[in-house]
């Protein structure tokens, strides 16, 4: 028994500030090509794949903010992928940030990824829940973080859908960091989770941490997806952009928690493994069998408490 | 600013199945010297650390099974280490088989570690909530893994208690492998986490595993300590007890999920280090600011649920 799928990291280096959507398009183009050749099925592109990572700077106009959304999806300049993809018979998924005006005229910003199926159907779009960073400019640091003044968190949760065969789900970034985000997709029967990622090497509210930057990144997707029975997809955009050095390290992580599959470069690269979504039935139906074996009784806490609340202190 | 602890680790080889009391509590106390020497302030004895693990075997004989068990502890063979602990000014982390009758005249089974201060307080009884393996007797396979049989699940659910300068919680064997273990003591400002196991190297349910049992064993506790910014202890019963291999490699995780100790040999072995309770705050701070940056309405499945709930199947 088994239900291959043949999955694609397509992880990207550095973007300039003022590349056009039409110069990184062309790369993504390149990477899709080369997928082609190697009969990708699936292939996953970064967080924020078609910008710089903006957030390290504080932008206060408003157009020039604007400038790093997309409106649309696809838009004009992501329009030929899309095209190409399907004419291909690749399914994607593909991180970029979303601006979008709600039925009541209010203006949203989200951190996003859509799942494009082989037949260029839209799946679904995620909106990345675990914002991380700051909302305020904080002058002492190198560069900034400002996730938190850019988007706001996704209101639609961690969902799954059945596609490519299997039942896909979605995290951004440091989505991944959180226990919570594989568990409430392993919960709803996830088999694959895909994620894109930006992470500067340099940790300004720790840098005794810089150096940990990839072990932390690999333990916890190894860990989310041993514990869920699923694999995981991790890929990044890499090296060193504007001035600010990202890690590469995109991976493909097995039920079993190994790494099948990594890249090698800092730069933009397709890396290829053929992944057995039925191999995810030895760990759903053996040590995680969450029917048997988990007590949700006691897990409480964890909805509905959102800091920690600490024993009372010795009198 | 720095609150060290001295921690040992009492990693233990295998006991007989018909080894007594006294000749186990011996080789505890053997440890215990040896510890004392080294200055450790709070030592940590593996799962069932007074008996065999009696699980691998169908015992229907209700005197041998409960010749397994403690009716009170300190018990009467234990007295003398209890004893020589608090006299030495080490306090001590130890599994075992409780049994007990409640209030109604209900008998109850648990896999029970007691927490006991320097100065020879008790401090807590946890009792192990994840129970892992089958109630029925299964004769298909090598030896059997029976928890289900001997051992109701904990009721307390995992708590945390101030002692030895921080905020410690417990958790056994199995419990190790759940996300949600880490988590609930995590939100309780859990800054140590004692574990004790008996893992064997073979899995019935999937052979496959085995040679991933020590992998498993460290990244799970790995990701939970750095997933919640705690120093996590886990210390194995280990070697070839009664025909059963298990896997040894006790180790002492960092809050940056570092390993920092290690024991070395699958025999009755110590290992310590010196870990700082203040370190926990670099990453309960900032990257897991749980406050900050937890956005609990969207974990609701996880305690709402206990098996997986699939999208449904497409028509």
């Amino acid at each position: 028994m088994s239900r291959n799928l043949d999955v694609g990291m397509a992880q990207m280096g550095p973007t300039a500030r003022h590349a056009t959507r039409g110069e990184v398009v062309k790369r993504m183009m390149e990477l899709l090509h080369e997928a082609a050749e190697r009969k990708v099925e699936l292939l996953v592109y970064p967080e924020l794949a078609l910008t710089t990572f903006f957030p390290r700077w504080h932008i206060e106009d408003e157009e020039e903010m604007l400038s790093f959304f997309e409106e649309e999806m696809p838009s004009e300049a992501t329009q030929p992928l899309f095209d190409e993809a399907a004419r291909l018979g690749i399914g994607f998924c593909l991180g970029y940030a979303e601006v979008l005006t709600d039925d009541e005229g209010v203006t949203h910003r989200y951190n996003t990824q859509i799942l494009v199926e082989r037949d260029g159907s839209q799946v679904a779009r995620f909106r990345k829940i675990h914002i991380p960073g700051h909302a305020d400019n904080q002058e002492w640091r190198p560069f900034q973080h400002l996730e938190r003044y850019y988007f706001e968190s996704g209101p639609g949760g961690f969902g799954v859908w059945r596609a490519f065969g299997g039942i896909v789900g979605m995290a951004i970034c440091n989505d991944r960091r959180w226990s919570e985000t594989y568990r409430v997709m392993g919960l709803q029967g996830a088999e694959l989770i895909l994620i894109g990622y930006n992470t500067p090497y340099f940790y300004a509210a720790d840098p005794q941490q810089n150096a940990l930057q990839n072990f932390h990144n690999h333990v916890v997707m190894q860990a989310g997806a041993y514990q869920n029975g699923c694999w995981v997809v991790g890929v990044a955009k890499a090296g060193t952009e504007e001035g600010v050095e990202n890690i590469a390290q995109s991976v493909i992580v097995a039920p079993s928690g190994q790494i099948v599959c990594q890249t090698i470069t800092d730069g933009d690269e397709l890396a290829v493994a053929r992944i057995d979504l039925d191999f995810c039935r030895f760990y759903k139906e053996n040590v995680f069998n969450f029917d048997l074996y988990r007590v949700p009784e006691h897990y409480r806490i964890i909805s509905e408490t959102r800091g920690a609340i600490l024993p009372p202190e010795p009198e």
